[in-house]
């Protein structure tokens, strides 16, 4: 941001807990304790269920470059506007990474069946899709997950990205890492700054700050895209099976997800507003999706 | 450019033709005619044949993310400033389209023999392709191809994406239209500037203006994806077929891709130090980029 506006905006930035603990960016912002973070909005979706799907989108739902795309021609800037203003603060897209794994396994999923009665780390939206298919899951820290996937206690792990997961090494302790990500398409976080704070810009001070974040959201999903690749070749050479969930599998994941989005919708408005808009531009999109892709020659 | 920068640097838009001709905006830019520019650089490909892939990429190659991928962590700023650089301009790339369609046809393509003595307009790279196929090939102007292509002297015609194709027309002349764009994945334009006036500029300045091309590159392929979804169906109405290409039709457009791509390798250095940085990074991508997809379900 130095380069950017001559040293008229200057950003420090500290490390998750070092001033503020990495579950609460985004309250820690809106009371002002720090003027600005980048937030995982997800983790104040108690009070604001919808920030859930501003963080991961929905099941089976827009890709990364689909999530961009709601953002910013598919009226998706203006619900997050909206959403972060009543957690109090103003804020934009400023990060989306590419898909997620589906999950590592200790054992091969083969049929349907074989979700039920396994014990599958996962967090939110993906655990109630999974609940609904007979598993136990459970939301462990990555570092529980790590242990009690070694020690057999979960039979499998939904973690994060494939970059991520192997450094953490978990391709010492689990054999199988299914794809896609059909939980999270995409991985967002939000720079978000201080209403009061934010008021008190200049327009050209906010124009540059919007950009940055349009900037920083490119770059960020080609080099995770780019990341994957290495991370791949290392997972395999540790003798990991690279698999991709039976077609009849993904179609059960796919029906159960679109049972756990009816419900939750009704149960919040917000949710529903952002579900039905995400929902709404994926469906404009899909015919094109698939008529413009070629698939890859390897 | 104004609001980012304060109003410190004021961009002046002029159109293709009103005071540089639409083929010669890199040249007219390199010789200091205009400071800057919008430029196709493949009109300069005459003088540097690499300049064509910065335009199109190569068949069946990097789609618009991979492109975006390439060009910012897979060694593609560097080839670009260096082509760029030689041909007497700074520049980066700053738009980066969705694929355009495979091609509009008066009759259904079926088997790959329908390209033998077929009469196609399609441009570049595309064309030598297709003639390998035993089609003939020309690269009328989009307005003549119109008129050819209704009075049946041609064919059938590669024009551009389906949104640019429908304000033209062409859904009422032809009524086959196939996918996917093999032959331009992505299409790319560079914001060019003279090289001394851009030595001239602060380091602000500069990064000022590649912080914006950064952000327009996203929007604009999100904007440009989002665009074919109304002219899809807009075709649609108007009576045509949206289909794909058959299975064994790719896989002899794609052998006789690779046969093109190998000799116009061997015929100039630079295109193939474009062609061979390209293909590097999308061959590193390719497991990835497969693992990832879910195909839509509509």
């Amino acid at each position: 941001m130095g380069d950017l506006t001559g040293d008229d905006i200057q950003i420090k930035m500290f490390e998750p807990g070092e001033i503020v603990p990495p579950f609460s960016v985004l309250d820690a912002v809106a009371e002002g304790k720090v003027p600005a973070g980048l937030a995982v909005t997800a983790y104040s979706a108690g009070s604001f269920p919808g920030l859930s799907l501003l963080t991961t989108g929905y099941p089976f739902g827009l890709d990364t470059r689909g999530i961009a795309g709601w953002y910013y021609v598919g009226g998706g800037k203006e619900i997050t506007q909206k959403l972060l203003n009543q957690a109090g603060v103003h804020g934009f897209m400023c990060i989306a990474t590419a898909s997620e794994a589906g999950g590592w396994h200790r054992e091969p999923i083969e049929t349907v069946d074989d979700f039920k009665g396994l014990n599958f780390r996962v967090g939110g939206i993906g655990g109630a899709v999974l609940n609904k298919l007979g598993a136990s899951t459970t939301t462990l820290p990555f570092g529980e997950s790590f242990s009690a996937l070694e020690k057999g206690v979960i039979d499998g792990a939904e973690l994060s990205l494939p970059s991520v997961d192997s450094v953490l090494g978990v391709q010492k302790i689990a054999k199988y890492l299914y794809f896609p990500g059909w939980h999270t398409r995409a991985a967002m976080a939000h720079f978000v700054v201080n209403l009061d704070v934010w008021n008190g810009l200049t327009a050209t001070q906010q124009a540059q700050i919007e950009d940055a974040c349009d900037a920083v959201m490119l770059k960020h999903f080609v080099v995770t895209d780019s990341l994957q690749s290495d991370a791949l070749r290392k997972i395999e050479e540790a003798g990991v099976s690279l698999l991709t969930y039976p077609d009849d599998v993904l179609a059960a994941l796919r029906t159960a997800s679109e049972e756990v989005m009816a419900e939750q919708s009704a149960a919040d408005e917000g949710f529903k507003e952002v579900y039905e808009s995400m929902r709404a531009y994926h469906e404009s999109l899909g015919t094109w999706i698939n008529l413009r892709t070629v698939p890859e020659a390897n």
